[in-house]
């Protein structure tokens, strides 16, 4: 190898944005020359524009194999978008370090970035190969099966919603219907990973809804009656960017947030919107569970699957790098048949900068508040080990010898 | 064994409630005649008004044995406090099926009810054992070294809490402030349990708040303050039951839910309402994360000592009661020494029954904000097999070789 590398993460962090990150390192430990500098940017592209840079060659070689087991990411993150002004002190930075290989981790908007370097890089003349590694839960990439992240937070969630789902059935006597918001203020992919929950018939979750469709209040409120009606109680799912029939959020994003950064904007979010909606209209008791960025860097409940993904993905971009292929994300294709089965891809990365991909339509139910088998058939792989199978009595009862009470 | 067995779980579910529930089956089960009946009240003591039993014994012993395994309350749970009016119904149902032994799983309301249900019995001069188990997240139960179902709740939210801080500190240029909002009305055992997630210097959770102090905003916000001022983020951790100066509540409890039931008290919680009292006065952005119900059954982070624990005090309150010991608890001890052990011990419901163990004075620091080291000595051991090691990069810098930018 000619130069030296650099590792960047930027976006929300996952439970296994570090396994790429180590991924990266391995792969280029069997390839790179004595002098071969391997740096960290601190705090994603901002670390390249402050010239903050680990040396990850000081690192021991068992701190790097731990980062597989370790959630979130490891040399900070940023939401940053890269501007003109920015890309003099870029090129200092990467000439001044001779930096000539750029591993970017992250999604949509990081993608962009590497885009914009790898742009910059290539019209300065500048021998170099940037490639982008995908990385986020809301698994909203183009051009990827998923991304790495995703099957983790859908795992987390897929056992959070049948724990939950237990803990309501349980006492619903004084809770009756629960809330739980995931993140996803685009897509409902995460929402419905919870569908993964169900082990029998009537488990939650019993309705899920995605931005993907707009919510009509009183098709809400009968949806709720009518699970409520049928079980005494219900446990709903829904994304934190739901919107409304006018096609704007319920409640207002974190995107509107950063524009009035001190408003009130959050208050709640959509779960507790909801519970309010059903309290005043269906008299009935409702609360929430938002599990917030805890949902998103579990790696108690993270996919093996996952996990090894991340791991490979970090490979293949050095495989990439070391073919010459600048300008490229990797991507997760998986392979027809019916054991699962995934390889890596690459793809220009100016094919998936700042373009979002949605639940498509055969993955949701024609209501709009539940996922499809189709769904089901999709996801279930990513969820490696599977869920743990808990105990479901059969129920039978004793013969009653009274008169009912009261 | 004479007579037939009557097993009731009530109160909020945990991870382990169900392993006390296999303790007793099993536990019977090497004494029981062939003719004794083991009944399961559904939703608790609701379920004997109701004449409710589900037939225990038609259960294959391998689903028993998964309970073991499986959060929540299997055979269901309610909050119902007995009244006078209750006395005669509960005696023909008891009558009815020849009830001899009671077992009643849950916190200080279900060792009430276990009180009630002993003396009724003994006044009758119905010969019958009835014996308490305890169980609750809320670890406030009295006369016992903790309660099964604590440690699990503990080890969750210490997990989630060292994963959550990961999460803030990587992407602290656009989070700066993040509250976790744990259970814990009237004490403050499950947020000092967060204190356990802490691996080094400055990791979270910086700051925490009980309900055993009065939280006085002036000094909340100079707490966050000066930890914003040394790290640029910082993670607090909230009781959801956290008291003003005039020792009400801050955000109305879930007590005055239930008398105004569809009020809209809980609008956001007492996190949310700290997000906006730092927002409005220190111009952060705060957010915050609201597990709710998910940090009392996960089994995915379930303690293994609580489980083992759990099973044990449902064995114990067999064996008490074919020992003839009416109306007691059953409790843990823990033995002096340096190595962890803890043995079972029994207590008179009365001395157990409505009464509420606060953290002690020693376990909270004197600033209000933190524990002391001698509640982690005390939590540490009941956590087993500990938290997950996660990497710490050494994060030598780069020699920078330009200027700052900007």
């Amino acid at each position: 190898m000619k130069g030296n590398v650099l590792i960047a993460q930027s976006g929300g962090p996952t439970a296994v944005i570090n396994s790429s990150c180590c991924g990266i390192i391995q792969e280029v430990a069997k390839h790179k020359a004595g002098s071969t500098g391997v740096y960290g940017a601190i705090n994603g592209i901002l670390g390249v524009l402050n010239e903050e840079l680990v040396d990850l060659n000081k690192e021991d070689a068992s701190t790097i194999e731990l980062l597989k087991q370790t959630p979130s990411s490891a040399l900070g993150s940023c939401r940053y978008k890269l501007s003109d002004n920015d890309y003099d002190r870029l090129l200092n930075v990467i000439e001044a370090h001779d930096i000539r290989y750029c591993f970017f981790i992250g999604g949509n908007d990081t993608m962009d970035t590497a885009d914009k370097v790898d742009r910059l890089l290539k019209e300065q003349n500048w021998e170099s190969c940037v490639i982008g590694i995908p990385k986020t839960v809301d698994n909203d990439l183009v051009e990827t099966d998923h991304c790495p992240g995703y099957p983790s937070t859908a795992r987390w969630l897929a056992i959070a919603v049948r724990d939950a789902g237990l803990d309501t059935r349980a006492i619903y006597t004084s809770d009756t219907i629960k809330i739980i918001e995931t993140m996803g203020r685009d897509s409902g992919w995460l929402a419905a990973a919870s569908a993964l929950a169900r082990d029998g018939d009537f488990s939650a979750p019993h309705l899920i809804y995605f931005p993907e469709r707009p919510l009509h209040p009183d098709k809400f409120l009968a949806d709720v009656k009518e699970v409520y009606s049928q079980l005494g109680y219900a446990v709903l799912i829904v994304s934190e960017g739901l919107k409304g029939e006018d096609g704007t959020p319920l409640v207002e994003s974190k995107a509107e947030l950063d524009v009035d950064a001190f408003g009130h904007a959050q208050r709640g979010g959509v779960a507790d919107y909801l519970c309010h909606l059903i309290t005043d209209n269906l008299k009935l008791k409702a609360r929430f569970d938002k599990p917030g960025t805890i949902q998103r860097v579990s790696m108690a409940c993270a996919s093996e699957v996952d996990l090894e993904e991340a791991y490979e993905v970090g490979r293949k971009a050095v495989s990439e790098a070391l073919a010459g292929k600048s300008g490229q994300m990797i991507t997760l294709l998986r392979e027809p048949g019916d054991e699962y089965r995934c390889s890596t891809g690459a793809i220009p990365l100016s094919q998936v900068a700042n373009r979002s991909r949605f639940l498509p339509d055969n993955f949701i139910n024609p209501d709009g508040n539940d996922v499809t088998q189709a769904f089901v058939n999709w996801l279930e792989p990513l969820l490696s080990p599977g869920l743990p199978a808990y105990a479901h009595l059969r129920g039978s009862m004793v013969d009653k010898k009274l008169d009912a009470f009261h």
